[in-house]
């Protein structure tokens, strides 16, 4: 377990820096990330680096005994280089530049903004690459925030149709893999081809399912450019960028390919993300001051995929916020809770945003471990608790490596996309879905992994699929290969790879091993809820819902009262047709595991436990204390077995 | 009663259109729509025609003995010409130009596009005009669909200054019509007047109306310079177009005068038209998978007025659709019962929309006649039967002519433009409350029709004006020499067809068979609804309200609580001066109808009947089974009495 | 009491206006504004001015005894001037410029509108100036309604960057000031700097304050550069401006300074401004025919202030209008009652908008003291009979001048800039929070003046300051000299005069009376109210909310339930740490006033009393009839003790 914080050394007077670094030290923070929105320091003018004010304050920090992570500055390009190039700056989709005087003012797409970009980089990398206190380097900062990814720019343009000659080869494959005759959209060349914005109605799905994969490629190409520059300066160092919690603009499993980066890091605000995601409002009022149990761990599981394992959380919120909807201040405790969550996920590093609050510019009302008047604020006395606990306890301080659960649920990124493009019903949102299922698990006790459907599945006993939209013959020999119990949700199969309906009605290449098909599908209003029973629980579909035929061995295990199948199954592969309410999704999935023999249990409302190493840790979110479900001989490392709102406990099973 | 189906070969491969050809004729349909998208194909670069694929695919479908409907394929500009012709992309209400890349995307005052339509019609035409499988022409498709009329270009702006300067001779005459005066806004030519979009706050209506009166000619004429070359070369076809429900951007009075259709044909969602319209949400709910009662009824009573009689349903809803915002599956039997609905409604075909659901582009989860695997969906066996029961039903394949209704309500174009202009409160909408006395209506029983206030009304019993913005001495001269009764709703004879208060206050020149004034108006926010009874029976009213001082011999037939006049009548004439709730809307109608001698009832919730010929249809949109009110001795050649949601019955009084 | 009119001779015939001039005589009106938009009238094409008919209409009116406002022309520049000057049409936030066609379609920062305006009003003052009709003269029309300030032109470009070189000397200090070093947003010179709309996040806070603090600037330039010309041509007359309702785009109290008015006039529409604004649903549906009864006295007191204890209503509604999003007609005596309150408040003169309603254009819903028929309105019928009321009453018609209250409310403008740029949550409005303040005030029967903090306070028992962004030392010396009870609300010095946090953490200076530090802000969805008493009273905090710390002698007068402090003090200086349900902002007021030394009582819902000269008037607002609190032997000399809906009354206390 091991913390960090994130610190601006330009944003303060240099008188302050060494008092801060023995403050930091002192309070048990081992890791610093510095310099990621500093171009206009590091180069006041073009071509005229001024690298001393970050050589001191690299020497300061690092003789403070800090390790240190370094953040290329391309996410807010300084004015000299906007004058220089106004093509750097990014155009929305309803034509209009956008302007500088904040941040991600860039055209991802942009040569001019790329080459630039390296030319910064190259120079930080060779001036600090081998330095060493500094133990990583993080690209850029947060790709794709504030809705900057896509760009509607010529530049983007030009590449978007280098990208489609690539991928279809001639004009004629694409406007049959396109089906462009409908409504005489034939392209007569690749030239011809546009960006698939301002159209009069509905542009082709494929042609904006094809912009969203050239897009998220660009991410990821613009990421890969500077790693190529960051390996070669900085060749022990670990390289990450950080990511954003429930995003999904890119393919973060296509972003870490090949080495990408070697730890996947990412900026976790539970508070504010529960406010801002498409959740009941009952659970947002219930959650405000606590985050939903399952806000953070959800991408504590899928980035710990993502990074092959390792994982880090780059920010954490410390304390109130500034950009949801409303921001409360968090409940005693979460600050610290937050820290303990992540490591019994996995997490090797949390590091708090930020170390001090800046009292001016556009984050003035973002909270940090100290107060513009440099006190420790709430949360940072939370902070100093959790490491001196850590400090203290050995099992705490050294936890081992997380094991692979049995349960494993699978994210597709293109799945997203694709029902964006094509919701269907206004409230259908295929992560919400992957949400539900996965509190679902959480709620029944389990450890969970978050997938790619691309990945040996062969070590799980039960694998759930809330939804895949395209399912290839390579998921089906994984199945048939399989001995886990599999449950497939609604849509699933439902499309290929070129966003068409399979020749042979959904599921698709699923009917291999689950003959049935998908006749009609509906998307259901709020009043609109057909009812069922599983098990003898009653519940409704909600959102989404299929009138589906089961064939040859097909054994309909549940159906709706008007009479339409509900779930499905033959032998260990189950599928649900529809968004069922949760209730249900639990009791299905209750179902499921003891069918794969897991164990499951009854959480109490709030409450979630998590294992690592020989630890089981357990926190509650909810309102009310809870005792935990640890064995009566239980040792606890932290905490004990009654947990209050907002706080923490670990034991060892004996 | 006859059936057709829309087709789109050019989606297909060539092997499948003999097999279609034949499946759709065995299935017991007669008419077959093509080619009305499919220009990209017809002419896939500039000046080549490619006419082949078409010959075969008419050839195919004419040789199972099925009857023709070609469509001009100008929907859709591929993708050459508007490289060649930029121009030709509409502009928005912003100044934004639309792009390529889904369908509707022309300028409709380009002179450049009408000139490029009129020679891909003209050589259409010229090639298949006089087939003899080929009964009618489709121009375009949905014109003005997606909000694509108006545009804002500079084409619109010349050809809007020169209907402007022939409308009002000199622009001292506009000046002066408009009121132009007020704020400083007199032009000094017709050159210097502008488009009413982009002003700081609103246009002057009058501007704004004009606007519409031109957007509304030029759509009128686009489909004339077509209609012109179609007469020429397919002298004996129908001609026609295919309107839209509840769609009013135009006047489809004057786009149908003078010949320019033969039959009015038009596109019924029923319900994704109830998810999408101003009702209340007890009845989306309510309705949600039968559609309300009377959304599809009320445009069948529409379009039968616009073509003179002969009306068609050139689209009907197959299944579920994709374009609402919730998009459920229809009840059972309702694929089936829209059919009935459509012919009892005096409708001579109803044409299915699509044969089979295309698996790809744009409308993909947009359902057909068959699935994407091509065997009959849901919907496709419901046609099944129907076509079934009508071929060995002679009372049904051989209906006779529907009769004149002996009530009528009148619906007015310019009306619904001049209240959306100026909603004066934001829930008023002119058609939501039209719609609200034909429901009225339709629950007591009565058939209907939807009229014209400019056609001879005398051969009515009622006349029902829910309301006409402008009350002209042409429509009074009918009032006195009728013998009806008529009900005039709010606002009634409010405007001049300047957009001006009437001089004597409205109702106009209503006054004159009707004395009384109208002092104040007032909108009603949801929470202040004025209390009134009628006939004992208590109620609000909602939205609208007005303070009248009954003149003359005016009587005072019902009042608010704060004794306001609600209702006032001289002899046979009644005006309602308020929106009123639902149910007293009814009452007053029923009081109106035994004035004039006409018998009423009060159907079952959802129930509903019409009459054509000598056989009495009833459909049941409600939740539960019922009786149809029909007499004892009555002979059913459809059903029986007894009526389950979705089912419909016909019978013939003895 | 003096009543005046609106009128526009242009908009009706020239015969109509001498019998017009005589009914307004007639009907007890003793002052008439006209002209301000009848630039097209006054210079058909440009340079050529015809003057005749506005002599005429001058003439006329002068002839039946009348005074004369006279409105400069600007708001609504005629379509040649736009014609020749493209470039003074405004530029909108995306960068697209409006159109001619309404009103208010011109660029404040245009230096050509600016000259164009100063050759009309030159000609006009030069003409008009001396009449000795003229009493008073307008600039232009309610200046930055309809959200036409700001502009984002070039023009407002290049004028900003000279206002932030002036009011930051060299551009580190702006960058230093602004803190630009945050997101490298540092700027290489002030010709760098842009306008801070279309950037892909938030714009630097400050940034967009200097912008509205420039174009507040803007617009009381605008109007000075017109006083200029009048004050030399019209050297007797009262210049004035007519503001607007609940309208803070730019600082009243700057744009009054030096002279630059004579006297605050501004347009009371109290129903559209009750449904308009951010009033809980509830209020709004039970004021919606007699507008909540602060509504109208709230500006009333402010807009005494701006004028230095001079003010007149320059236009009042009359009757139902056109604006809002529902529009009921005023409850029966409104018209009247409106004209009272303002008088008690201490009016010169009600005026009222306008003579007759204009048939024709955009306000043609827009009601008058005549209907457009010529007949008195339901509204002017209630004038006439509150002339003659006023007539017949010396009491009445000489009142005395308003007495300075012993209760102020501190309202400031950068206050509403500040919060509206960070509203940190979306439910956060300071205006609001002033106005929940001012009517429990008002609930417990006081007079109110509503102040600047920058004028002198020590008359004052009771200084209520709701929220003030920036505390400044002269403020806390005020304090400091007072022998007045202060009360401060929350967000009260959360900032310096650069948008930052003050370096002592909030309340900034104010610790110097009051120490206490605020340590976390938190804003609260609707579902987090934490709960509090205070003397015995339960509620809660709403919007936001604070976690302090008293520091040294500071007490806690009240505390939330989960024991942060609710109320602190320090001898007369209260503090209270969260927007407070309204119960308990009245129960604190009350407090404050008896430790004030000022008499209160709870008056009746919907009941209102204010004091002027020796007369008390008392307005019911309420659904029910009261009984006013006079003493027993009070003498009525308006009414009497028992007030219906909508009525007022007035006594002289023995």
């Amino acid at each position: 377990m091991q913390l960090g914080v994130c610190y601006y050394p330009e944003q303060w007077p240099r008188t302050m820096w060494a008092d801060d670094a023995k403050r930091i030290a002192e309070l048990g923070i081992t890791h610093v990330r510095i310099a990621e929105f500093a171009w206009s320091r590091m180069e006041p003018r073009a071509g005229e680096f001024a690298w001393e004010w970050l050589d001191e304050a690299v020497e300061t920090l690092a003789g403070a005994g800090l390790k240190l992570v370094l953040g290329t500055p391309t996410a807010s390009p300084p004015k000299w280089l906007i004058d220089a190039y106004p093509d750097v700056l990014p155009v929305r989709a309803d034509g209009t530049r956008w302007n500088f005087g904040s941040r991600r003012h860039y055209d991802i797409s942009s040569e001019t903004y790329r080459r630039e970009c390296l030319r910064v980089v190259t120079a930080m990398a060779q001036r600090y690459g081998r330095h060493p206190s500094i133990v990583a380097w993080q690209t850029d900062n947060e790709l794709g925030c504030h809705d900057t990814v896509p760009s509607y720019s010529p530049a983007a343009l030009t590449r978007f149709q280098t990208w489609l000659r690539r991928r279809h080869e001639s004009v004629e494959a694409l406007n049959d893999a396109w089906g462009n005759v409908f409504w005489s959209m034939e392209y007569p060349s690749f030239e011809a081809i546009g960006l698939p914005n301002l159209t009069p109605t509905d542009a082709n799905p494929i042609h904006l399912l094809d912009f969203r994969r050239f897009m998220s490629d660009e991410v990821a190409q613009f990421h890969r450019e500077q790693i190529d520059v960051l390996r070669e300066h900085a060749p022990t160092a670990d390289l990450l960028h950080n990511f954003m919690g429930f995003f999904t603009t890119f393919d973060h499993y296509r972003f870490a390919k090949d080495n990408a980066i070697d730890v996947a890091a990412w900026d976790s605000y539970p508070i504010a993300r529960t406010e801002s995601i498409a959740l009941p409002d009952e659970q947002k009022a219930r959650y405000a001051r606590t985050a939903h149990p399952d806000v953070s761990a959800f991408d504590h599981d899928r980035y710990r995929a993502i990074g092959s394992g390792r994982f880090w959380v780059m920010e954490q919120q410390a304390g109130p916020v500034n950009w949801a909807p409303w921001n409360p201040v968090p409940a005693k405790g979460m600050v610290r809770l937050w820290a303990y969550e992540a490591f019994a996920h996995g997490a090797e590093l949390v590091s708090y945003f930020r170390w001090r609050q800046c009292p001016y510019a556009q984050e003035q009302m973002h909270s940090g471990l100290n107060l513009p008047n440099n006190e420790l604020s709430p949360g940072g006395l939370e902070v100093q608790q959790a490491a001196r606990e850590i400090a203290a306890c050995a099992a705490l301080s050294a936890l081992g490596a997380p094991a692979r659960a049995t349960v494993a649920v699978v994210f597709d990124y293109e799945t997203q996309w694709m029902f964006e493009i094509q919701r269907h019903g206004k409230t259908f949102d295929y992560q919400t879905l992957v949400f539900d299922y996965y509190e679902s698990l959480r709620e029944l006790g389990l450890d969970v992994d978050i997938v790619s459907s691309r990945v040996d599945l062969s070590a799980y006993a039960l694998v759930v699929v809330p939804s895949i939209a395209v399912i290839d013959d390579a998921l089906v020999n994984q199945i048939e290969r399989s001995e886990a119990q599999w449950v497939f949700g609604p849509r699933s199969g439902s499309k290929t790879d070129s966003f068409a309906i399979p020749s042979t009605l959904p599921p698709g290449a699923l009917q291999r091993v689950l003959p049935m098909q998908v006749l009609e599908v509906e998307t259901l209003r709020p009043t609109l809820a057909p009812a069922l029973s599983i098990d003898g629980a009653r519940g409704v579909a909600i959102h989404w819902r299929e009138h589906v035929r089961a064939n040859g061995e097909t054994h309909v295990d549940a159906q709706f009262d008007d009479t339409w199948p509900a779930v499905l199954s033959r032998g260990k592969v189950r599928y649900v047709a529809g968004w069922l309410s949760h209730a249900l999704h639990r009791t299905l999935l209750e179902q499921a595991a003891r069918d794969a023999g897991i164990e499951t249990q009854r959480l109490a409302e709030g409450l979630r436990i998590r294992r690592r190493g020989d630890l089981t840790f357990a926190f509650n979110f909810g309102a009310q204390s809870v005792h935990v479900p640890a064995p009566a001989d239980a040792t606890f490392v932290l905490g004990n077995a009654l947990l209050k709102t907002g706080d923490v406990c670990a034991w060892k099973d004996v």
